[in-house]
């Protein structure tokens, strides 16, 4: 339920890695432009089902939050769209466009029309702190939107910390994501050994005390938590170079680590609540039939991907996991 | 105190870096195979001197510490030395050969034997933790040095956390190197925005708050406490990559951005024993004399520094100083 699919070259290399193994996936409008007219909306809707190149995969897009969206466009662009995406002001990738001030009276016109439609909210939650309290620090803004829309859903999207885990518990109309890289690594996997530019993201991968608590409520299947990869595929030069980007690319190798994850705690039986359940009920979705077999034989890892001339390297790259798919 | 400058051509490209602002430097002996005998120090010395194309600048090298170096070796070795440097084993860059445990009782002879001689002990102090409690972790294990050979000189090699100065202070025999670095940047820095790979080092730049008291640390030219750069150069092709090294290069700016540094907080005064008076009381050195004038006048970092195949990114690259060398 966190997706980035880009556009052009990119899109048309990492979107069939997603739509291969997967039914549907709620993708984000950080584009640039981002996505925030109808006509936008669909002409990327439609470049995404080109770009999958088979009919089994649902693209439940998005639109970028701005505080002039009116009642108006959102009724008459509420069928076309899954939930609103809200980017605080520059805290990621092309988000220069994001809002500038949190202020719960900012806010109110468009949130107030997205509670009254049903539309619900995702948000990247971050403040410009320093970075390992970055998500900490935002926590009073997710509990003044609770609050304050108490009818909204809002979606704490990739939670990395877990402080964000009580405040996810306390108020009915906050849930989260929680993607496989924080399931995974620690801030040690990325500057811990060689510095590895590959599990570089935002909101970046914290300590081994905050993938505890989350690898906890995901095995758990909380019933508010749901699976968002945000698997976020950058130019590989764009990532090994002086001033690399932030985003983890994790499509094509989610499911088969999520099994692994889930079978070495024995909590198989969750799995799919977590990756899909939850969110069919979270959404009120009613998912395409799809069919993938998972098979317990070893799956190598590519150190890249290629279409013309994008390149991208998934994270553990090169490495053994033990499920492939069939 | 605190010095990497490789061998054969990267050699040749660093060496001249800190021998024209420089009039001595403390070389650490971790190349591959390590320095761990006469002959090889002798001839790195020799090859470091050729390197340096010039004569009013002192190599003080060092050995790599090993549990079975004989008193003899040592005493032999003595007036060649300036101190003996421990790496516990696979903490940082070419450390493989070193220490696998910090047992007081399996380094009590070689200890000993340096005790007696008066050779000072250089340690880098991280356990294999995770990573922003490394240093932290280590500090029982200088407390246990610090008090079983308490005639032995313990330089505690670029400190980054705060927690080291509380230590520092407590035991005599104590004393310690700050970088450049670590005064001026924070973990935000490295993967705070951009990820920024010629900022990754071991010890990793930590929180704020270490930043400030290393800085209150040094701005007060603390008796115990001397400029130690750990310029640490890689190639760039090494650094932008998959699995980056660690190490930041900063030979050619340091003297500017410490000049900068101390000027901002009116504390030029303190300049002249932070980077040179403490070391040659500590180590009881009587450098060569050597004039080199800095100006106020703007100074463009390089983007890089090359020698043949060899290009290294130094630290601030593009960014302007505002002091010069003439």
């Amino acid at each position: 339920m966190h997706l980035h699919l880009r556009d052009d070259d990119m899109l048309k290399l990492v979107a069939p890695k997603t739509s291969n193994t997967f039914a549907g996936a709620l993708i984000m409008p950080n584009l640039l432009p981002p996505i925030t007219t109808k006509e936008a909306l669909l002409a990327y809707k439609k470049r995404i089902q080109e770009a999958c190149k088979n009919d089994e995969f649902e693209p439940h897009v998005t639109i970028f939050f701005q505080v002039d969206y009116s009642y108006e466009f959102l009724k008459e662009i509420k069928d076309e769209i899954i939930a609103v995406k809200l980017y605080p002001f520059g805290v990621t990738t092309n988000s220069e466009t994001g809002v500038s001030s949190m202020d719960v009276e900012v806010l109110r016109p468009t949130l107030e029309s997205m509670e009254k439609l049903g539309i619900p909210l995702c948000v990247h939650g971050e403040t410009k702190g320093f970075m390992m309290d970055r998500e900490k620090e935002f926590l009073p803004i997710y509990e003044s939107l609770a609050i304050n829309f108490p009818d909204l859903k809002i979606m704490m999207e990739h939670i990395s910390s877990k402080e964000s885990i009580d405040l996810l518990k306390k108020y009915d109309n906050l849930y989260a994501t929680i993607t496989v890289h924080h399931l995974m690594l620690t801030l040690d996997d990325v500057v811990g050994g060689m510095l590895n530019p590959h599990a570089f993201c935002k909101p970046i991968v914290k300590k081994p005390e905050d993938r505890k608590a989350l690898l906890q409520l995901a095995l758990s299947a909380h019933p508010k938590v749901m699976f968002g990869s945000d698997s976020a595929p950058h130019q590989k030069n764009t990532k090994e170079c002086h001033h690399g980007a932030a985003g983890v690319f994790t499509s094509p190798i989610a499911l088969q680590v999520l099994t692994q994850l889930f079978e070495e705690h024995g909590k198989l039986d969750n799995l799919n609540a977590f990756i899909s359940l939850n969110a069919q009920r979270i959404y009120n979705l009613n998912p395409i039939k799809k069919e993938i077999r998972l098979i317990k034989k070893d799956f190598i890892v590519p150190e890249v991907y290629s279409y013309k001339s994008e390149q991208v390297v998934p994270l553990f790259a090169g490495q053994k996991l033990v499920w492939s798919i069939s």
